[in-house]
């Protein structure tokens, strides 16, 4: 299905949206398809949604978070702690903490990965403004919450060099086995750090 | 990950996308990052061809297929067999058809299929302009592409009736095994109509 698209309009249509991660020009299609089965009104909401967001749309001037204003909700919220920074690689990680509703700290939101394969290194991340935020004092504690790969760990150390000289706690989310993983499953290396990093029991 | 958007214009956006059919939340989400990390020309010339095809598209007036003109390329090819029209249901099947290079003639695009769970009639398709174009002269066959399906067979019927009065021949495409399938996995409803159907072997 690559050719003899009956329209240019079409055409064109499908090729954006196949642009799309993970959409192919069949799903494209499909998904055109919707469109034209709907209002002209129906549309065109999704069309201004999309491009008023691309236009329109903030980061925090502190965290870098997508933010409606300067300085986003969670930031300007005087009841959060804002002694914690919370090191996450993107905003959809904010919102797996967010939805955790165990973090009443702040965030600071990198906008990648230290990656040298992908050609991302320490000055394409918000790295140099997470340190100015500590030097700037008033933090206690950063907590780095990256992926557990390579390219999480250079991250983590990276960051924990920069912040070396500062006076703050730094400390790695927990590796372990996930809750409700069977054991025989797990792989060694999650299997051994989680020995290696075991807690004492509470209550004894 | 159902609240806890850090932007409205963020949640109005995946909102948007998560209409679109097989979407769900998560994956609209990241579709919606993905397109903030484009340029904003980038993401007018995605909201630009959506919004311009619901605008502009047009239906070819003999055969309903999607077009950028009055008349369609393929019903305005001379070149192509005009008494020979292939019904299908949609746009889809007569690109499908199109791409299979085996069919010369031209089609009639049906926009739906009878299936009154759906409550879809005979009214709501494009039968009664089928019915116009045969009763106009000049077609020598009508061949009918619909899925295999009870609501496929239904409409069948209900054509078949309609073109009863008309000196015009009607086929419906074959149904068999498809090519490549081992017959030990193929249901019995198809095998025992590729059984029924079995064409003579020529060079024999």
């Amino acid at each position: 299905m690559d050719n003899a698209y009956p329209s240019k309009l079409l055409e064109k249509a499908v090729g954006e949206f196949s642009k799309l991660p993970g959409i192919g020009r069949k799903t494209a299609l499909r998904l055109v398809l919707n469109m034209l089965r709907r209002s002209e009104e129906e549309v065109e909401e999704f069309a201004g949604a999309v491009s008023r967001l691309r236009k329109d749309v903030k980061y925090c001037r502190v965290c870098h978070n997508i933010s409606d204003t300067d300085v986003c909700p969670i930031c300007s919220d005087t009841h959060r702690d804002a002694s914690t920074i919370c090191v996450v690689e993107n905003i959809r990680d904010v919102m797996a903490v967010e939805n955790t509703q165990q973090y009443g700290g702040l965030y600071h939101v990198l906008g990648g990965i230290i990656s040298p394969m992908d050609g991302i290194g320490p000055a394409d991340i918000e790295i140099d403004s997470l340190v100015k935020r500590v030097a700037d004092g008033g933090v206690r504690e950063v907590i780095l919450a990256l992926s557990s790969t390579m390219e999480g760990d250079t991250t983590n150390f990276y960051i924990s060099r920069k912040l070396a000289p500062y006076d703050v706690e730094l400390s790695v989310i927990a590796r372990g086995i996930s809750v409700g993983d069977e054991l025989e499953y797990t792989d060694e290396v999650t299997l051994g750090r989680a020995i290696i990093n075991r807690t004492k029991m509470t209550g004894k």
